[in-house]
């Protein structure tokens, strides 16, 4: 399994725990996890385009969720960042050699991958029966509420920055409007 | 997951098929799976370190099941095979980056990864459920007779092409003892 499941999931409840108009880019998510900011970009495209998240365009844009946290399981986060296929592969060694038999012998999968599947079935049941509003709730209830606190504060820094940034390159902002967390929601 | 998984699960149900006195080397279950011989024999090393298989020395050597088929998972050969490590890595991003707080907050084990392992757990009880005793009764139950009938006739060529080989590089063997299967049991 690639490490960018790991990165997907830590973005995907930032995500979900974020004011519901805001949108983090993935250089900021990758800021605030410290992973490589090319390889979690990658690892997102490939949640948009499975339909997790969305990516929001403009100068506030960013990262968010597609749909609800609850609507979001730890399986299609795996399949997206991960791929479809099975971890089992059967490469139908038993059509192969001295023995095998025609093709008609093999109408039936084998029972070799079939057993395999059987408990790749078994682990897709749980992780689809875990969602990122599930990490949410956990992560609330056991993580320090001063690290929720800080994590917040982060949260809220990026916004101001990012207020005060377009300001600067917005030739047509109103004097003063500069780096008010309080204003910044109001600009266009 | 390893394509070694597959042909050394392959290479246990045809183990576990053998007369009680014999054995096959990795060159010949290659042969009989058309697999690179290097790569199975790298594979069955690992079953043989995990007692899974052993490995009998001599003319007639090769490779035999150290334990009854009941008694060996598929779960033991995917954890012989592919090692013993999970394929989730958690590697504790929650502590990396500008909001982590001191280790002392990260005692209980991240939310993210226990929801991984949890599905990882269903996937090992899955598999510790099947043995390779039921992948042979299942391929006896659903493999095509006159293929099951091919597979053993080419074993014993195996062990006859053995004994012709064995007899001709033994200057003592008595005369006339080259190559019947009926007797080559009885050589030493």
């Amino acid at each position: 399994m690639s490490e960018g499941v790991e990165w997907v999931l830590h973005s995907c409840t930032v995500l979900a725990a974020l004011p519901s108009d805001q949108a983090l880019p993935a250089a900021k998510l990758a800021e605030l996890h410290d992973v490589a900011p090319a390889y979690l970009a990658k690892h997102l495209q490939a949640t948009t385009a499975a339909g997790i998240t969305c990516s929001v365009a403009g100068p506030r844009g960013g990262y968010r969720l597609a749909r609800p946290p609850a609507e979001i399981t730890l399986l299609d986060v795996v399949l997206a960042v991960d791929g479809e296929d099975t971890a089992f592969r059967c490469t139908e060694i038993r059509q192969q050699g001295p023995v095998a038999g025609p093709p008609s012998c093999y109408r039936r999968p084998c029972g070799i991958a079939r057993a395999m599947w059987r408990a790749e079935d078994a682990w897709r049941a749980e992780l689809e029966a875990t969602t990122i509003a599930d990490l949410v709730d956990e992560l609330l209830a056991t993580v320090a509420p001063e690290l929720l606190q800080a994590g917040a504060e982060w949260v809220q820094q990026v916004e101001v920055a990012r207020g005060r940034r377009r300001t600067v390159n917005e030739p047509r902002a109103p004097q003063g409007a500069t780096a008010n967390p309080t204003t910044r929601r109001s600009q266009p």
